[in-house]
């Protein structure tokens, strides 16, 4: 019914729109009207407007690899993964962002109000742009039932729930009924008078001045549940009821009387008036379709409308680096320059936005604000900074809302960055999930063409939560999102500024990945030059040669991921190469975390001879993570090293302290790194038992420190890399 | 402020009152609070009630090793970690659920406010009944400011909040101002009268008679940020911005000025009025201080109330088990009669709920409502079920509210059980997190006492999506939650009725544990007797000497974790049997899948010895695994005979289809599971070069056969275990 009534004033007023369903089990309507209107031929000519397509387009409806109940990739239109609710409005919000003359029609179902990412996401409306930003149009489908359960907004009355739908600063309409050609009436009614108030308010943005916000308008509509299906089934009501969730009728392939109530159902719409003899929609309904069909509406294929990103070179950003370790920097100060340029050289498409929960400046990639705002349409004081109705740095004390803001705005053919704590954005691990699975259907759909990555910045990281504490240490989501399909992900680690910049300019040019970049935000050393940096990032791995004098033929192997392990590891070296300078070591450093896993895993996996040739075949290997060590046990296990190979990272000990007494607490630290390396290389444990000592009483030494002084060792705070 | 005028009015009218605060960084306030009433000191007396122990209480703050600047378990009266924020609400419904006389004021933050968690659970309400629950005090603190953002609510005008609020059913108080007098006194008349409105409501309510739901009273409080703090530093303003989140004084170290301004500051308070020569709170305060402490309030501290459940015997509810594979169950529904039985135990005492998402019925744990009803307060209508203001099963469609309510529910002293469909319990993730982190440092805090386990049933897994498809699979929650600290997370994966029973009852009697239970709820094969599974379930891995038949020494050993998994195992070993009836075959079932890893990593861990008599350290290993297969080489990885061990299990391949599909998709079903035996035990693809070839025509023929007839060959769906 509402793909129809929108089809009528898409038609009267030449709309540009698009349709997001939110109910769960909602994929039948786009299913259908989508043949209808011929959009679902187009993409699957198989199923086509004919008895035959009809019959396919049945029969591959929750068929064994057919199509799911719930709105999905394969279905014409949508941007909208429907099986997990809460999502359909943020959806829509990014969807219209930088789209002025696009219309959102997003259907919520009572259900998925109740999630927390729904009832928080009409917030979004303060987040829009009316001058430069589309309009979404809300309608709340009130049919008062979930699985099993009434719907809470369907039960609280008509005066709460305009309350509450005006203060979170919409116009509600109410269209309520049971009877349908009133209901019809009333909707085509309000659906004239609700895009005459968004046209109003348009107007209005775009006439130049500054205007308050206004309430958008929205729908509230509320009819049966299973409307116009059967009445009453074995004696109990159906229609109006929970009962008419998903199966109204479960028994039609037993039960000759149920078999007859479907039958009596659907001959009660009248199929002999709607199709001709050949199964075709007949000239009536056509003539219904608009010429811009919201299934054929290219913003809902946004690969399509996908321009490139001009960006900046990365030289011009990279830090002069005079030797490892000579310098320091902050690596995502750094990156905020460029991405500032990036912004820059996109305002004139307006296809970037930055997106993060209240974190941006937090994560110190303020220098965006030199040329964007943050989008604010809301009240401003006096002492605010760098609000604006136009902004393009989103930000949102709503992990949900910033990813799903973001994949609206990504499927619709746009390009962004999220910045999040790392772990926090496990808040979202169940939309990743969803954003994962339909990037793998859709490289099985030809005609799906490719959008940009979805961009992770992750920083304030696990090991520097110094006043946080424990509840802010959580490496946990690299681990999360390797469980999905090898093809849609990436995971860079890059230990410093230059390599961070270097990865941020390849993810931005990718297409249909989910990238996690892990990086800290705090001053640390440079240890690569641009060039190198580049070079190393291209490889993804490599043995780092200025940290490295085995020769070819190294006693141990130090491998390192990530940025604190990466120092860590070097200071250990130097410790080592200082005490023990015979001691052949080789560092490699893995950029790529995917390069460690067989080439049959993953696409960036490194083949086994490269990986015997970095990692040896026999002699051990200490490899300090970034996180939770089995992980990379779990990507090396077929290697053929792997028994040598002993991991040391985040093992949950956390609490509010300083950077160096974190590692320690995990044995990630530099004297707990040396010592692996004495007990693991034969006979190095005898040979430098005063070494060993020297470590397990440095150790001790730091606990003192800490306890009387509540900074780390000063040789630690000012330790500079010598490869002695 | 807030802490201290509720003194007032614990004092004047003998309240039983909890505190929760949800704003970051809220920690010092209850740290400071509960030292000046004793509280502190009564758990921690090194930090004693005078200058030695202040001067304890202030260093330990943000200290390596100290206390968090959030809310955390090691301050005394919290049950709230508050590190990530959007749970502070549902905390607070969760404990004063079954406690009338508990009244929990809770502050929330207007960054808070802004994540969905938070968005929804002000609906809360709908679920709380007046007459046999305590009341929540909502305090919604506006101080204006995020970490560097205004937020939302303190930017849409008074109005359109009033509107919000009174729409999410509650009559909002406001106490708004910058000038302490005025708001002292503002504040203490406004908490007079809405704790008047509290004692209306229940006093109504209990009266005996049914009465409408009425709107609860909360507090919306006004003022600036960094309230009486440094107005300006360095010529910008910082009260009433968000520059005084957090460090307002940032060079106290270095700058002479910033330290003056700080000792002014702290001047500014009359220190010398408020303590004796030796540091202790003057008489005054000390008078202020109520008999009923809230940081002492034994609710904050549930294991101190916890009553064990009074569960009845598994025995009484097993199935009878004629023989392996002879009769079909409902594992989750024949779970429900047991649940029904603890439920009605627990009535008494008013100490179990079951809380989950609106499928509860769905999960077929419907004999629940047997002997309770569905809790919920708005209105009703004639064609519901099971609806019943005290009910004390928990839906709302929101996994973030169920998760919140249990954690409070268990957090003071009660117990739970929270079923879930497992793809989508990954929304809980941080969650999750959170209270792991909780239990963990607990552990190290005598004076906590155990808290009831938390307790999940992830059913409608996986492998049995066949109409919703590809969106609801997702098994990774198990991997998710191996991840946190091995002495607080246990995974059980019960294959059977039986099992499922046994495992239900050992989680019930468990403390201060994570209890994640995966079992299936559509009909499937019994595999063991009760006296049987009651003695699987305690050794939580062991042989199944029914399928075996390798008389001690086995060529190939099948493990199986889950009861498709275990399905197909025993088909394949079927197929095995009859074809190559000379293989010896050893099944060996895990139900408790921590058994796996060395018994140095996790407290269940099996001894190495004992692992080898099972898994041999030379034969092939065929494992089925219910989830992503890594998983068991992350488990396994340091066992002897992990070489060879090749795993099979979910890898992220999905769709709309049949059971069997699945599994196929998956290379988890029967005739790959015993192609796997054939090439990996050596010699035997030679020899049984027919039988691998039968199995892969068979493999053919069900991907034919499904296309055609849309459900599973007859020779899979009729299948029964026989030993040939």
């Amino acid at each position: 019914m509402l793909y129809t009534h929108l089809n009528r004033v898409i038609r009267r007023r030449d709309l540009n729109m698009m349709y997001v369903i939110g109910p769960g089990h909602g994929g039948p309507a786009i299913a259908a009207n989508t043949w209808l209107e011929g959009s679902y031929s187009d993409l699957y000519p198989a199923v086509s407007r004919d008895t035959a397509g009809m019959a396919r387009l049945f029969r591959q409806f929750s068929f064994p690899g057919g199509i799911p109940s719930h709105v999905a990739p394969e279905l014409p239109g949508s941007i909208h993964e429907g099986g997990e609710l809460g999502y359909s409005l943020s959806h829509a919000y990014g969807a219209v962002l930088d789209n002025p003359d696009l219309v959102v029609a997003c259907v919520i179902g009572d259900g998925e109000a109740e999630t927390g990412p729904l009832a928080t996401s009409w917030h979004s409306n303060k987040f829009l742009d009316p001058a430069t930003d589309g309009a979404v149009l809300p309608i709340l489908h009130l049919n008062g039932y979930k699985i099993a359960n009434p719907a809470v907004l369907a039960r609280i009355g008509d005066d709460e729930l305009t309350q509450l739908l005006e203060g979170y600063g919409y116009r509600p309409y109410l269209v309520d009924g049971a009877e349908p050609e009133h209901v019809h009436q009333a909707l085509a009614l309000t659906l004239d008078r609700v895009l005459d108030d968004i046209t109003a308010i348009q107007t209005e943005a775009r006439a130049g001045h500054a205007v308050p916000r206004r309430p958008w308008p929205m729908i509230v509509l509320r009819t049966p549940k299973g409307w116009t299906g059967p009445r009453e089934v074995g004696g109990v009501p159906v229609e109006g009821t929970w009962r008419a969730h998903q199966v109204p009728l479960a028994g039609v392939r037993t039960s000759p009387e149920h078999l007859r109530m479907l039958e009596d159902w659907l001959r009660s719409y009248h199929p002999e008036e709607l199709f001709d003899a050949e199964g075709r929609p007949v000239a009536r309904l056509l003539q219904q379709v608009p010429a811009r069909r919201m299934g054929s509406n290219p913003h809902s294929n946004g690969g399509l409308l996908r321009r490139d990103l001009e960006l900046p070179a990365v030289a011009e950003y990279a830090v002069p680096v005079e030797g490892p370790g000579l310098s320091e920097h902050e690596p995502t100060r750094v990156l905020g320059y460029y991405l500032r340029d990036v912004m820059r050289a996109a305002a004139p498409y307006r296809n970037f936005r930055v997106f993060g929960p209240d974190e941006t400046a937090s994560n110190r990639l303020d220098a965006l604000y030199d040329v964007t705002g943050k989008a604010w349409n809301a009240e401003v004081l006096p002492t605010d900074e760098h609000l604006a109705i136009d902004g393009r740095v989103m930000e949102i004390l709503s992990e949900h809302t910033c990813q799903g803001w973001l994949e609206g705005y990504l499927l619709t053919g746009r390009h962004g960055w999220f910045s999040c704590y790392e772990a926090f954005v496990h808040i979202v691990d169940s939309m990743v999930n969803q954003h994962a699975k339909w990037l793998k259907v859709t490289r099985a759909l030809p005609w799906r063409r490719p959008i940009a990555s979805l961009n992770y910045l992750l920083t304030s990281h696990v090991w520097r939560q110094d006043h946080n504490g424990f509840s802010h240490q959580d490496p946990g989501f690299i681990d999360h999102v390797v469980n999905k399909k090898a093809e849609v992900i990436r995971v860079y680690l890059p230990p410093d500024t230059n390599t961070l910049l270097a990865t941020a300019d390849h993810c931005l040019r990718s297409t249909d990945y989910i990238n996690v970049i892990v990086a800290g935000k705090q001053p640390q050393a440079d240890w690569l030059a641009p060039e190198e940096a580049a070079l190393h990032c291209a490889r993804g791995i490599g043995v780092w040669e200025f940290a490295s004098n085995d020769g070819g033929v190294p006693d141990v192997v130090m491998g390192c991921a990530g940025d604190v392990p990466t120092l860590e590891t070097l200071a250990a070296v130097s410790l080592l190469r200082e005490h023990l300078p015979t001691l052949k070591i080789r560092v490699v450093n893995v950029v790529d975390l995917m390069r460690l896993q067989p080439a049959s895993e993953h696409p960036h996996g490194l083949p086994d001879a490269d990986f015997d040739a970095l990692f040896t075949t026999d002699r051990p290997v200490i490899f300090a993570y970034h996180g939770y060590p089995w992980l990379i046990h779990r990507l090396t296990y077929r290697r053929a090293n792997h028994d040598n190979l002993h991991v040391r990272g985040y093992k949950e000990e956390g609490t509010t302290t300083t950077p160096f007494d974190m590692v320690v607490r995990n044995d990630l630290d530099r004297y707990h790194l040396a010592l692996d390396v004495i007990d693991r290389v034969p006979g190095l444990a005898q040979r430098a038992a005063d070494v060993r000592q020297w470590l397990v009483d440095q150790r001790a030494r730091h606990h003192e420190y800490i306890l009387e002084h509540g900074e780390d060792l000063p040789e630690v705070r000012n330790w500079q890399w010598r490869a002695s």
